[in-house]
């Protein structure tokens, strides 16, 4: 997995060959070939690892409050790290997007990511609305989606046009802050400030 | 321009050559080679098209208001056809922005075009503060950025995983009306309802 999340950082998904993977591995190409019938099998079991690893790392998230979490959870998925790898992955990763409508294995990986996340968003909307953070005349569902969807263009802005993360992430802190808290909640209270 | 935008939407902008573009237009290779030096010089010329196409279709937005029109250009973005061409254009649109940081025509283009939803959203949104229909304590520029980069959201996870883009424009006519517009304009009023 690692070779192979080495190898895509380097040649992109459209240039990607068996070899440079082998070339990132200890393993030969024929072992490789062996275990994994194809450059797409490995490609599939390293979204399948990756999605593993997102969904426990989400598991538990800092913040005293679930607003806390939320924005600790935007935080993550916006910068996950510093190094160039993660930039050059956040490339691949939408080639691999754009690859959704052709390949089913690829859409069903990128489905489960989604839901993933989308479903982690609205879990802790509703737990803010139990706790009285989170106002009650918002559906966690939609909202949910709406976060996702700005969450995606975040990271295909700043492939295509070099947008900044950050500034998504200060719109959401401002979206969460201002629209989705209830009245009464206090900045102190949820533990924003 | 016809006839490689129907090439691109056939073939993906990955495995697109110069003959399939020749295929869908009346000129022979050498003639298109005689005036554009690459199928790139090719797609260059076809996004700096679309982006006048664009600009010229959105300077004239249906509604009564600017919050209205805002709507109209939300609209007109997420689903500007119904046939199946306009699906596959937005698949190779997202592999082009894949190219953005390897290529810096490419960037340049797709700067142009995200600078031109930006700005035309933000000069709505200031139009409606002028009106007295959009909030003055919202920032025209930082909501702009945050539409922009849920409609880039919309386009990605539509191609990815098939997420409807009426599902998005809902989204977005909710956070217009309740988090946009001013308290004492009543959706008669903009032209709404």
């Amino acid at each position: 997995m690692e070779a192979t999340y080495a190898a895509l950082c380097k040649h992109g998904y459209a240039s990607l060959r068996m070899q440079d993977i082998a070339d990132e591995s200890s393993k030969s190409k024929a072992t490789l070939h062996y275990h994994y019938e194809s450059k797409q099998a490995l490609l599939y079991a390293l979204l399948d690892y990756l999605t593993d690893s997102f969904a426990e790392r989400i598991e538990t998230l800092e913040g005293e409050t679930p607003a806390d979490q939320l924005l600790s959870l935007v935080e993550h998925y916006l910068s996950p790290g510093e190094d160039d790898a993660r930039e050059e992955f956040r490339t691949a990763l939408l080639e691999i997007k754009a690859q959704g409508p052709y390949d089913d294995r690829f859409r069903a990986e990128l489905t489960e990511f989604d839901r993933l996340l989308h479903g982690r968003i609205r879990s802790l909307l509703e737990a803010g609305q139990a706790d009285g953070i989170v106002r009650r005349d918002i559906d966690p569902d939609e909202t949910a989606e709406f976060i996702t969807t700005v969450l995606n263009g975040a990271q295909t802005r700043h492939v295509a046009v070099d947008h900044p993360t950050d500034q998504t992430y200060a719109m959401l802190e401002t979206y969460v802050t201002r629209e989705l808290l209830a009245e009464d909640a206090t900045p102190t209270e949820v533990g924003l400030e």
